[in-house]
């Protein structure tokens, strides 16, 4: 099936190439882990010969090294995927690797699920997990209204993260208040912790008690909005990423501070992290003109976290517990009023180990609920085009696969209209009624419960690849079929030259216009497919990471 | 006691002011958190009148806001204390924050203690948590030979970080190993769990066992390793910096993932952590050149982390543990026979709550050691001068006050000789025996009880300083008492054109050769001073932070 690597091993960077041999001298078969230190290797190290390997399971290349003569076999197919040449710093958590919201964006979508399917189906803890990663929180309902249930919670996917204020705390509402922090004023979006480092990187509040008028909940995408600070006052956004601020908390027992900047960015300039939280902002010294540059900016960013469309608002209920990445989302709370009962617990947790607990989910989850789908699409209509979905999918695999993509854009490819069809399989789902502009998104969605965004993300923009594309080349609105016309008004219409700009800049825009083009291709009722089963080893392969 | 402040009000960047109130309505008297956003601060703010206030306990400016009205009454220590002007990042995790060092810096003063004064005495408690963050460790011997006790070390200073590992992990050689990891091979400089994010910034490691011959153990500073290879090979610590690398673990419970780069800066471009484990690098997409680039520099890092000079050996026996910062040290052991036991048990916690810890114990100790210490100085000979040590410093102090000088450099230039006289009234102190050069040092290292960097870095250089200002000040050595010609001898001399460069652009250097002159200047038998009391407000206020 793979094509033979077409560029010379003795092209490759030599020391990379070693440092990645799979043999069991370098390499615990168990973990992975390189049983070599980078200085063992021996100076002038190259490649001494090379040629096709005997005897191997899949096609493979064995390399001789010079000076020392060790052997390595490296898969083909292992050589096609890491291929150098395009720039990956896949770091998913930063910007680059999530869905930025405004409320309007999560409309019809909330990640929801209640806690029995949560426990039970492996499918929907995989999307709710992916949800905390992607967009930043899920919501949990129906859970046990018990103390201490939220530890509960927060041991399905990692670890409590104790602190000063204990494994839990408690967020409750007195009549009279002995202390200014239990008031039933208004708390504008926050971050929790921000004078702790590390900071906690998971927050999680199970509701068990909401009888107050008023004291409703709201989330933040503080990576929205920081990127939308970026857009809009440069300036500002930069000040705020170079400008460590003290973040200072103190009480009898203890006394924390932490000196980062409100935007962190990582070494290449990404947003990967959201520090904001006035109260504990300690005195910052800095010359005179400094000071009035970042108080100018901080003003800025905090009044345009205030805008009303970047704010989720939703009610807690008794059973509802509220799982958010706390380096990103803020959150909020209305006022209420005193004379109701409103009680919280709260605990801390850690992305990575929310990420680790989905990545073993996925391995394990068999992607027997996509035969299904695509059985069910077999004979499903598609919009007015002369193939079923299925063919249409099938044949838009296909075509990347002839054309050589990596397995990542083959199986988007095949998997782009997912949202179309999946429906009425996937319990639970909330589709969107009436247009069907979100198809992409329902799609991309349902794929994050087996693969990560380089599959999704794809699936995920095709739509507005299509905007970009009538945008980008004038003739490209010709080509497209009559029903692919139509839906262009419903999806948005043709994007504007500023939203063709912004589209341009997203990491996964050059994958989804590949995407794109190979959708536009699969209309032919003539093309013969290959069945699904054909692509279940690229899926799995790339389902296991 | 105190002067007025020397600038107008109104040239006070007005929101940082006014951010700054400490009013109850702005304030919680009880935790210091601000109680409102910044965005409710009126737009067009300005200070409308400000005057002397009336009736407060200490000097005081009461500013009258416009156009809202509200009244702010700030002391004026502390206006003076944190006037706007020089730039301070304090930010104390980074290089800036630490005491970088090779194997010879730490002879003769390895922060060590017994468990049991660890446990009844505040002071040596302050003292070995104070080395942690400054030297990047501690060891405390004579614990319990218990397993789990690991655990009861980290709850005097914080909280475990549960891992997949569990709360605790075992370190065993098995006479007849089933796994790779549990062989006797030499491990060379790594750090632990590169591929977790947040990483665990603090590591435990409690000796049980140790009979094995060779399984010694060494620890490198990967801060100071860090700025080597920055002086030495700045392109390769500009590619470190600035290239994300995958660090992957898996197992078949796990999956761990962290995009970071091997050294990581803040937005200042100082160090802030380091990642070293060539075990869970995974395979790098980059563009040929880029891969190597980076694997170039890579190598060389891993050269410059294995040089003898940078690795402090150390033999852990039954009964020791040490804990060490995980962001910055990297440890190692040797080889060792197969056929002896040992067992260690680790857990990791994290660096803020031992940073915490410190500062509340900092809180509730007295300066009574310092007063005896002053009283005992004050019949000590000052190496051949007319003055006691106590005339001495004394001396120094008062200058540094009539000059204005803020807190942190009067409590500096007081105790800038604290390391000559403190040997017999500190317990457990390892002095230097034979030449004095390391009194500076030994000096900060006590203060570290008491206070931070801005005042122990300035005494840690002021010896330094000396022989940096006999470089490029001309004149300056004539002026030295013949005394400190002497002892600029056995201190190393005048600095090297390189030397002096590398002192001055350290961050306490300006600090340390303000310290330096007043020292110069208090050898005057005839000079009337103040009595040490005189400095206790001063001194506790600073040691309150």
């Amino acid at each position: 099936m793979s094509a033979l690597p077409t560029f010379p091993i003795g092209d490759l960077p030599a020391m990379w190439l070693r440092d990645n041999c799979p043999c069991a001298e370098c390499r615990d078969p168990r973990s992975g882990q390189k049983l070599f230190q980078i200085t063992a290797l021996p100076t002038g190290l190259r490649v001494g010969s090379a040629g096709a390997a005997a005897g191997t399971a899949e096609p493979a290349v064995e390399v001789v090294w010079e000076p020392d003569g060790h052997r390595s076999v490296y898969p083909v197919a292992w050589l096609a995927a890491n291929r150098p040449g395009r720039t990956d710093h896949g770091d998913l958590r930063t910007e680059h690797g999530k869905e930025l919201w405004t409320a309007r964006d999560i409309a019809g979508r909330l990640p929801a699920a209640d806690w029995a399917d949560y426990l039970d189906k492996p499918g929907v803890r995989a999307r709710m997990l992916e949800s905390v990663l992607r967009l930043g929180f899920m919501l949990l309902r129906a859970v046990p209204q018990r103390e201490e249930q939220v530890l509960e919670v927060a041991e399905t996917f990692g670890y409590v993260r104790e602190t000063n204020y204990g494994k839990l705390f408690d967020v409750r509402v007195e009549p009279d208040p002995n202390n200014l922090a239990f008031t039933s004023v208004a708390i504008t979006p926050h971050t929790d912790n921000p004078y702790r480092d590390p900071v906690p990187t998971l927050q999680l509040l199970h509701c068990l008690v909401n009888d107050a008028d008023g004291g409703d909940s709201g989330l933040v995408d503080g990576f929205a909005a920081a990127a939308m600070l970026r857009r809009e006052d440069p300036e500002a956004f930069e000040v705020l990423t170079r400008t460590p601020v003290p973040f200072v908390f103190r009480d009898a027992g203890t006394e924390l501070r932490a000196d980062r900047p409100l935007i962190g960015t990582d070494s290449l300039g990404r947003v990967r992290e959201v520090r904001f939280n006035n109260r504990s902002i300690s005195t910052l010294r800095l010359p005179a003109e400094e000071l009035e540059h970042l108080y100018a900016a901080y003003r800025t960013f905090a009044e345009l976290l205030l805008r009303p469309e970047l704010q989720l608002d939703l009610r807690l209920t008794p059973g509802d517990c509220l799982v958010f990445d706390n380096t990103r989302l803020l959150h909020a709370r209305t006022a209420f009023a005193q004379d109701g009962a409103r009680h919280l617990q709260g605990c801390y947790a850690d992305l990575d180990g929310l990420a680790g607990t989905l990545a073993v989910l996925r391995r394990a989850d068999t992607l027997e609920p996509l035969v299904e789908m695509f059985a069910g699409a077999g004979t499903a209509e598609y919009l007015g085009e002369p193939v079923t979905m299925a063919q249409h999918m099938l044949q838009a695999g296909a075509r990347a696969e002839a054309a050589g993509a990596p397995p990542h854009l083959v199986a988007a490819a095949l998997l782009h209209d997912l949202g179309h069809v999946a429906g009425e399989v996937v319990t639970g789902l909330e589709l969107m009624a009436g247009t069907d502009n979100r198809h992409s998104h329902t799609g991309a969605d349902l794929l994050g419960r087996w693969f990560g965004p380089e599959v999704t993300e794809p699936v995920r923009l095709h739509v507005a690849a299509k905007r970009y594309l009538c945008a980008v080349e004038p003739d490209y609105y010709d080509q497209l079929s009559e029903a692919s016309k139509y839906t262009l008004k419903v999806q948005g219409g043709v994007m504007t030259p500023e939203q063709a700009a912004e589209f341009a800049a997203l990491p996964g825009a050059a994958d989804a216009v590949a995407v794109r083009r190979w959708d536009e291709e699969a209309k032919d009722p003539n093309a013969g497919t290959p069945p699904f089963e054909h692509f279940l080893p690229l899926l799995a392969a790339l389902a296991r990471g």
